[in-house]
């Protein structure tokens, strides 16, 4: 059993359907760990959609920002989806923090986990510079939560149009 | 002989050039159906430079929307280089039309075809999240349109610097 | 001895890392070739950040545009790493120049080092188009200028979360 995993793609790019496939060869109970927040229409049917897609069979735990207890929580013998690291990092910024500190507290949260965990997380550094400074200090924040993530990962997937590789 | 090939990539990554390349080799009389519109003079000198870049040899079908009908113009024995899905869904949303239903519409469109495809198409959705709404549900329907089209697929190659690495 | 190698990847991916950690393992006296310019605090903060990770050992040559000379300077028995790229570009673009014609200028500047060199680019074409001409113009003089460094290249390197695929 595989103790973190770290799945990493673009925008649509099916890596949440990639992540949910992964939590469910595992056989465990699955716990999914929302960090979404319905603050507007697309927001909302962004959730549902992912719902529908997801299917039944998922215990559910909304928990947009303190994740180190909601981790702790999970029985060691379930399995943990943590759908997503960069949703997170938008409210840990919107909430006053410093981005700069965000992989380090991620990463510490994670290690409160028991039960095995799936992360899926974004790419978000391969586009043109972005011209407000707040957009740049979270794609730095990204950029550096993706690497320390992948770090202590066992296993890291790039999902591109649905196809997954495997980076390690 | 394949009958459906995915050459995606980003912006300036050299996906074009592979694409042609791919048809070039299969030695079959080559059709190439453009979705570009030269809008501007920006649009027309890219257009241009594509041309001289592709060389002779091709038959060009120009057909920025309708592609169903363009596609089973083909005869079975040619082989079609479309390019691009990604401007074929600006085309379409600019038309009015729900991207979110892009996806389900080009894929019923290349099930008309009855030579083999070599479709074209961007990544787009490795950068930041785009402040307006248009921008957002165009990325997220370019990034439904490549995993249905990769799905479909019999090959998908990634293009990064004009290096090509075969997905599927 | 690999005569020119290229490290790509997103913003915060760890490509200057990664190459970094190429350069030291050739085991010859290191040449830190900066193009940075540290205009503003921001990039003061990132630059100083860069200098501390590469740690001692490194001799520093800064040059925002003119590399030709400053590679040629350099004593064949060294190796150099460019860092990177992809500010050169946005120095040669800001002083007048024609982005268009980087790809061409940037590699006749490395055809006049004697040393290794190791270049850092940046991958930034997979996000959306961008509104403005400068950036569009910007990032597909990137993107040829990664494809025409790739041609020239013994090695291709694209680091993902810090995990580091061989394109060539």
């Amino acid at each position: 059993m595989l103790n973190l995993t770290l799945v990493l793609g673009g925008a649509a790019s099916g890596k949440s359907s990639h992540a949910e496939m992964l939590v469910r060869e595992s056989g465990r109970s699955r716990v999914y760990l929302a960090t979404a927040q319905a603050f507007d229409t697309e927001m909302k049917q962004k959730i549902e959609e992912h719902r529908l897609a997801r299917g039944d069979g998922w215990t559910t735990v909304e928990e947009p920002l303190e994740i180190a207890p909601a981790l702790a929580s999970v029985d060691a013998e379930k399995i943990i989806l943590l759908d997503c690291a960069t949703l997170w990092l938008g409210n840990y910024q919107l909430a006053g923090n410093d981005p700069a500190e965000a992989p380090e507290v991620f990463a510490e949260a994670l290690g409160h986990a028991r039960a095995p965990v799936v992360v899926v997380s974004n790419e978000v550094g391969q586009g043109i510079v972005p011209a407000d400074a707040m957009s740049r200090a979270f794609r730095n924040a990204q950029g550096r939560l993706n690497q320390r993530v992948a770090a202590m990962a066992d296993r890291v997937v790039f999902v591109t149009a649905g196809l997954p590789q495997v980076l390690k």
